[in-house]
């Protein structure tokens, strides 16, 4: 597999996090662009069409998921999943004081932890799995040669449930329950946040295999149907 | 499977709860026992050695599962399964409003009613696999002799996760994440609050379960494994 981000320009852009000084966001236009530098130029189509989304797109590949309840040692809600790389010291600078927290949370910050490269990577790659699904909008000729260029095909109706194998349609990003969409983003390995580890699976299919890998998952629900005599 | 309520006193005690008029605790000691009567005296040894554990033996038994969030519409975090078998007109004399909840919160409620009698058959019930887990502290002649009495067996060893089948250690009520026990009481039918149906399973089993009975568990699972190219 190519480097998605080779033939993309690269230019830093200016931002006004609070972690600009170790977060440095950059252009993702094709190289010799003209206009204005994009952060995220793959997700405008999808922004103007379906906004919501191109946002969860964005949000669970540049940020870690979020402490599913709140208190003080749950945790930041979401975080940059690239701050998650830099060491306590640092993180204390930014007001982060990860000695307060419970070891099994700094454990799952620290496990979500990618370069800010690879959230890109994740982020083009979800997004081309999305164009994929069942029902999908149609991405225009020059958003198809952006994808092409990066190394990545559209191939309608090509998107999986990475978990459970059956075809992902589109239409179930709208569906919510308790605000959540009945489509994840999900990972192979919880462990590991690239292209080729990340992809969609239903809600209930990621419930169901939790912090294992997809390997770990298989082998464990073989084992209940062969105790339970269903092999 | 006898009734196991048919050989307990039966008397009806008085209760402080709002939903008096609709919900009457009775003694569950022995018929003809001497002293005062006593809503769950099965419980009575494990309050002593382990609180929390018969603490959720009877939660788990006569309230439903609480809502996981909190809401306007989310409903109540826990009420009396038997309170949720009267209808709305009722419920709305004690200040539940059930045409203000979502209907899949309704119908969630709804799904979780059971008559008192049958929470108390199912408390029972618990209590005996939770004596039956591996570890498990003993019991005293005398509650053996009540558990007999019941139609139960006191039989070490003998408790198994509803789920995947592997054998449960009483230990794992202990271990707590985000206060939520190892051990979780579950449902081979997630509508059916009977002796016959509410076991213990891992929390991660339960999870992985979710709504399904336990046949459309193994089911969906088989299913997974063909499509995974893993059976």
């Amino acid at each position: 597999m190519m480097d998605p981000l080779l033939p993309l320009c690269g230019k830093r852009l200016l931002t006004r996090s609070k972690y600009a000084p170790i977060y440095t966001p950059k252009c993702h236009r094709l190289k010799g662009h003209e206009g204005k530098c994009k952060e995220f130029p793959f997700l405008r189509e999808l922004e103007k069409s379906h906004f919501r989304v191109a946002q969860k797109i964005k949000r669970d590949s540049i940020m870690t998921t979020g402490a599913a309840w709140k208190s003080d040692d749950a945790g930041p809600n979401r975080i940059l999943r690239c701050v998650m790389l830099e060491d306590d010291l640092t993180l204390k600078r930014f007001g982060l004081n990860m000695a307060m927290l419970k070891p099994g949370i700094v454990a799952k910050l620290r496990d979500k932890a990618a370069s800010y490269d690879d959230c890109v990577r994740v982020a083009i790659a979800l997004t081309v799995k999305a164009y994929n699904m069942k029902s999908a909008p149609l991405a225009s000729q020059k958003l198809a040669t952006y994808f092409e260029a990066t190394g990545f095909t559209l191939e309608p109706n090509s998107t999986f449930c990475e978990i459970c194998r059956l075809p992902l349609d589109f239409r179930l990003f709208r569906n919510a329950r308790r605000g959540k969409a009945e489509i994840e983003t999900c990972h192979k390995d919880p462990r590991l946040h690239t292209p080729e580890n990340v992809g969609f699976a239903h809600r209930e299919c990621n419930i169901a295999q939790g912090p294992k890998t997809l390997d770990e998952f298989y082998s464990w629900i073989r084992g209940i149907l062969q105790r339970a005599g269903r092999l």
